[in-house]
This record gives C-alpha cells, structure tokens and sequence, in this order.
C-alpha cells in the first residue's frame, strides 16, 4: 500500500503542530486535519493563550498595590479586544510555519476507516487519505455535569468564557482544577465576588502542599470564598435582584451568583474519530491511552497533547509532539525528561519542578528544605510582592536538588533556573557559589539555598 | 601583638556587609566602620537600591502601550518616598543580620596607623583599634569634573539625584557609563526631554554591540538624544525661560537643559585613609589595586567592591566580600566563576553573561549565534515587549554555551538560566531538549537554541 503521507495530525493544537513540523523537517509528508476553521487548538483559542492574555490585561488594570477596582458591568469584549488581536497574530504565525514547512492542513472532522486511511467530512464534502502514520492530538473540551443547559446563559462552560458580554458581579465556579483556581484568582483581582465549590477537601494536589496553602490564603485575602468538600446537587435559574443563579450544595446550603462557571474537569474529544474501529484504548473520561512513547494500542497510531490526560499543558505537548515525530521517524529519539516544569497561571502565579514534600515522605527519600521569602528579597520589597515564597527540597546526603517550588510574582519564569541545575545534575552548591543579579527575584535560590546550607548543618 | 579583632571592615556596603557576616559564622571577631550614619554604602544610599525603586516607581506610572505621559514640575520627593521607605526597610533588615551575628559597627571616619592599626575620628572622639586582617571595602564617589560647583544647583552629580525637589522637563546627562544610561532611559520615560553627551562614540562597550545597539534605538524611541564623539568644553549658567543650563561643547554646538547631571566616572573614596603609610597601591583614580584574592600590596590588607573596579555591580560585590573571608580564614575557598552575570537596568534592561561577539572574534574562537525576538514569543506578545531580543552564542564545534545576551523585559532574571547552562558545562542540546513553561519569556532560549542548530547544520 502507498500513502499520500507519512504522517497526519489530527488537531493542530501544540501537539499535532510541532508533530508535524518536526517531521516535515525529517522530510516527510505530512498533513494536519483541523474542524474548526482556524489552526491552533483550544490551547489558541478558548485555554493558554486566551486566559494568559487576559490575566495580563487585569494586572495592568489592578496595580498591586492599590485598592482592588470594581469591574462588575465593565464590558468584556474590552479586555477581549486585545486577546483576539493576540490570538490572530498567533493563528498567522502558525500558519506561516506550516506553509513555510510545506505540510498541508486539511479542514474538516477526521474519523478512522481503518489504521492507514481515514474520512475528513467537510460540509457536504467526504474525502479519504491513507498514511502511514497517525498523531491524534484532537485535545480535550469541558466535561457537561447534568446541569449543564445550553440554553441557559448564566451557567457556562470554561471553554465558552470569551463569549461573555460584560463582567458579572458575582461568579461561582464549580471545579477547582488548574482552569477553576486561575480564572478564580483573575476575576477576584477584578473585585468581582467568586466562590469556588469543589468536592475534593484540597485543590491541585500534585502541587506542594505548602504552596497550596499560600495560594489558597492569597486568594482568599483577594476575595475569593472555597467552599471546599462540597457537592453540588443542582444549579437552578433564581432570579433575585442582581442575581440569576441558585446552586443547592448536597448539605443543604444555598449559594446564589449572577453567573456560574462549570470546570469540572475534561474530556476527550474522541467520540467521533471511529476509535473502535481500529481498537484505541480510551480511558473512562474519553482520554486515549498511551505508552511511553505516546503510542496507542493501535502500532502505527500515536496520541499527545490533552487528550491523553496529565499533565496537559501546553508546554509538554510541544515536546511530546516533537518527541513523537522523532520516535516514528528514529530519529535521535530521547525519553522527555522527568524536570519539566509545571505552571498555574494564577494570581499569583505558581509554578514547580521535580518532587514536592509529600511525595517524597511517602517514598521515604531524606530531604531538608531551604525558603526564600520574597520580602527578604530587595526586588521583591522594590515590586510590593512580600507574599512571594520560594522553597528548594534538597536530598540530605547528597545535597542534590530534588525540587524547586514557587508562588509569586514571575513563579513560571523563576522555576526554569531549578529545572537547569536540576537537569544538569548541581547540586546545593551551585546556589551558594553563584552569583545573582542584584536585585532581582532569582536571588531567592541563594537566600533558600544559604537557609539548607544552614539546616544542613545541624 | 594581640589584636581586637580578626577582621575589620572599613566601609558597609555590600562587600562589607558581607565579609563581616561570612567571617563571623566562621567564628571570627568582625567590626564594621562606618562614616555614614546608616549601614549600607553608596548601594542602598545613592546608588542601586534607590535607583530600582525609582525604575519601578517609573514603570508602573508609565504603562508600557500607552503614550508617554509628561511628569516635568512633578513633586520627585512622591516618587522618592517609597524609595525612602525601601530604603529605611533595607536598612533595618542589614543591622538585624549585623547584630544577630555579634559584629561591632562603629560610626565614623577611619584612616591606618599602621598595617594592624586604624584611627577612628567621630566629631571630636578619636580612638584606635588593632585588627590582624582589614577589608577596605569603601566604594567610590562621583568623579568632578572642573565645571562642577556645589553651590550651582542645577548641574548635580549622579550621588545627588536624589535629592531633587521636583522632576525637570529637560535635562543634560554628561557620561554615558552605566549610571548615565540607566539615568537617560528612566527620565525619558517620564517625558522628560533627555540628552546623553559622552566624548566616545560607543557607550558600554562591554556589552555586546547588537545589543547596545537595539538599546540605543529603543532609548531614541523614547525621546533620548544622544550626542556621542563630542566633548563638553564647559557647563554655564544660562537661564533663559524654562532653562537655566547651557552646555558647550568643543565642536561649538550649545545644548540648554534645566538640569545638567554629570556621571562621568567614579573614583575610589579612599583619599582619607592614609593608605601611603601601609603602601597599598591606587590606580590613576583612586581605586585599589588588588590581586585575584582581593588582597592590595599590603598583605595583610584585602579590598573588595566598586573600590577595585570592574565589574562594581552589588551582586559581584557580595560575593568578593564572601570569598575575601573565607580566603583569609582558609576555609572552603574558590575562585569567583567567570560566569557571572551583569545587569543594566536601564529601560529597557539588558543582561549578559559570558563573551560577547566582539571578544570571540577577537580571540578568534569560531561561534554561530541563535537568535530569538520577544515578538516571535507568545509571552512576547502579550506583554506587547516586541522589541525584546535573547541572543546565545555557541562554539561551533563543542557546542557549549559561550554567552547569553537579553535585552528586553526580565532580561536581568532571564540571564539566569543562560548562566546556570554555562556554568554547570551544559551545551546547546540542553536548551533544544528541555520543556520551557508556555508562555514565558524564558523561552526565547528554545527559539534561539533552534535557531543555532539550524545555522549550525548548514
């Protein structure tokens, strides 16, 4: 059998485009198959880069250090404006890469025939392409809990946020994942009033707990209420005044908002791709089920980016896109490396890399930590962040980093100088024999570093 | 002879500072003198602490997208008061690590008696003390130049900035080092008319020129002008209107300011220290010269900071003042790394670390540089920085990282990560393998990695 390609992406999020560029690179053929009328993904145009964009476009509204504004009737679309400037600047970008690379992008819904040749349906129009090699990078959308309506505009999904017309006054949000915590943060920079109900006792667990907590009290500080461990039972239409939205928690409680937010968690947009047919394994959320070299059940059949669940960032699915082209193609194939680092795009803003505390009690590895306060820090007292924490975990007999954990101010940009000396196999002493730009937020290693040294000694 | 003490340190800055802490957690006995009437030297005084907080105080008046707003007769004591709080706050955090670890401080002016003895004259007191070892660690002063006159208040040092009553709306830097630089890019960015004269036709020439260069064209952006290759034959009183300056320069032109700060060099403060009776050897400007352990011709006798000359950055002060104790005190010394880095917080700032082009081909050492523009970085964009730039420069054939040079938003806390790959011996593939948090700015390194591997295969 002949194909027209050698590899096809469908979805043309991080993952299936970097999938495609890699190996296009490598000189192959290669398609992206897209069902909406833009590349990019959810990634460009409902997560990472629409929120990120905003969140930038409230801190530079909301000083620091002032008192918080009031937003509530303040039309969206202004802080929007600016988001789908950004977003068609990036479309452009990507498109400009993937013509310059030569890969052909075909817009319609993919669905598999068979393992070497699938139907792309578009309008009226039905066409088949074979290739060799399948990517399904198709990403995730937001999980519909039954009380989920269409036609009722005052409970929305995660992913219809930038539809909004104006700012509501108050907001619940139900689900405290990544999504719920960091559109949480944001909108309560606005003075707007959010609760935040999950059923879980602690939010973002894979985070270190520490860290959690001062997420947490910051949030709260900034208005934000947690109705932690609590269920909800049904979201109901109650107008009362301002209000639109009546959520009955199972304990009988009653919490009423003007808009609510569903982000309880994500499912794979897998359902019409015919995965049966070439027996891909789904996991129970419509996720696909991969090995460690992101291959499905079916050999010639790869999967990366949301769809195949933690940690589901953009980040890593670029590199598991590239990974996977490299490995179809042998070429100078590495495993990802376990530093990466993760990032919450919270207010503030929350990053980590390698182990946390409680991980590392429970395979019992001897760890002492050093800390770093942003206010011990001159450029954390020069920018009024004196929230800000930085906490380094160190192996106790051989002083190497096991990670590096950060709230505050620039959390995700900090996070990379762990990762490195991480990486790099440093150790504790690569913190207190550099030196650092003075002043700046990176001083914090030292100070952390020095504060280990310290224990350590002990 | 049995001595007071084992370590005295004349002057409280940085290297000071830090000395004095170091050799006290090795058990030493440490006095500080001190002729001010606060710890903490020309750093957290006149020069990098007050500086920083001035530019933060400027940024977050002056919203980057925006159109320059004017501040010309606006009170300078508004934005000097969080600096003088940051200032009072750094100063408290300095006495309590001065006190818990048991150094004496002694106000007042010190000279040598002799190699193991030093005078100490606080108004009509004066008393000796014998110390076995002495950091001279004094700093330096604006150089004056034979225009300057101090009952002329409208041309100042760059020492006396803050003491400015209100913002002029023009003003004549004469000097265009680091302090005049960074002094041009603030000011301009308060919409004050800024003109930079300098007698070379290249300023910072330790920085690498296309650096210098994107910095040059960003600073005219902002309404700085710059006058280099010329000299000024004189500084006048000339009060015409709003303007009370009149610069001549040689090649005849006139230049009218309200204000006319000169930063045209520093010298070391050390004329009343009786230092020809220990014979420590000076450089033409007064500076002491030291060897690769920070000791002067006398060998008893170390000298650390802005004193001895380049880099005169905090950050490679502290770590002078660190090594200089455990080096007299035999304990765990090292040499300072070569990599470390240096920051100019101008507006925009810029950052490096390692050589520049200039130096490589110099030593004719074959490199190819990658290159990354903030405007190619989703964060880039969103922060609307688009005139960012990272460039990394690689060895040909070992790949190694031989220097990373930023200029552009974070570029002093960026450097960072560049320094660590440096230092720990990573090279090229560390940069193309690694995941980077997505956005961040700190990706310019991947873009940049890719960028020299694609050069790199041609």
């Amino acid at each position: 059998m002949t194909s027209e390609f050698d590899l096809i992406c469908i979805g043309s999020g991080p993952s299936g485009l970097r999938a495609a560029i890699q190996a296009s690179k490598l000189g192959k053929k290669v398609a992206i198959i897209e069902k909406y009328k833009f590349v990019g993904g959810i990634c460009l145009h409902a997560g990472t880069i629409p929120s990120k964009t905003f969140r930038e476009a409230i801190l530079s509204k909301v000083s620091k250090n002032k008192k918080i504004h009031r937003y509530a009737g303040y039309s969206f679309q202004k802080f929007f404006k600016r988001v789908q400037k950004i977003v068609n600047d990036e479309v452009n970008v990507n498109n400009d890469q993937l013509s310059r690379n030569g890969i052909k992008v075909i817009y319609g819904e993919a669905s598999f025939k068979n393992k070497n040749e699938i139907i792309i349906k578009s309008g009226k129009d039905t066409r088949e392409i074979k290739s060799e090699f399948f990517l399904i990078s198709v990403g995730t959308q937001s999980n519909k809990p039954n009380y989920y309506n269409k036609n009722n505009p005052h409970v929305i999904l995660s992913d219809d946020i930038f539809s909004l017309k104006t700012i509501p006054n108050s907001i619940s949000i139900i689900g405290c994942g990544v999504i719920g915590i960091e559109y949480a943060s944001m909108f309560s920079k606005l003075g707007i009033k959010v609760t935040l109900i999950d059923g879980r006792h602690r939010p973002l667990e894979f985070l270190d707990s520490e860290i959690v907590d001062e997420l947490i009290y910051q949030m709260r500080k900034s208005g934000v209420e947690f109705k932690l461990g609590e269920k909800v039972k049904d979201v109901l239409l109650d107008k009362k005044g301002e209000m639109n939205i009546r959520i009955d928690l199972e304990c009988g409680k009653k919490i009423h908002s003007q808009l609510a937010i569903t982000c309880v968690g994500r499912v794979g947009y897998t359902s019409n791709l015919n995965l049966e047919s070439i027996n891909v394994n789904l996991d129970s959320r419509g996720r696909i089920i991969v090995n460690h070299d992101f291959q499905t059940s079916c050999p010639n059949v790869y999967s990366a980016g949301d769809v195949i669940g933690f940690p589901s960032l953009a980040a890593t699915s670029f590199e598991q896109g590239r990974l996977v082209a490299l490995n179809i193609f042998n070429k100078n194939y590495h495993k990802m490396s376990a530093n990466f680092p993760v990032g919450v795009y919270s207010v503030p803003e929350v990053s980590m890399v390698g182990e946390t505390e409680q991980s590392l009690t429970k395979n019992k590895i001897p760890y002492e930590i050093g800390i770093a306060r942003y206010k011990e820090i001159s450029r954390g007292i020069i920018l009024g962040d004196i929230n800000g924490l930085l906490k380094m975990i160190i192996h106790r007999e051989t002083k190497k980093i096991l990670g590096v954990h950060i709230v505050g101010e620039s959390a995700t940009e900090l996070i990379h100088i762990g990762q490195c000396v991480m990486e790099l196999d440093g150790d504790l002493n690569y913190f207190l024999k550099s030196v650092f730009n003075y002043p700046t937020l990176a001083e914090c290693y030292k100070v952390a570093a020095l504060d280990a040294d310290n224990k350590l000694k002990i």
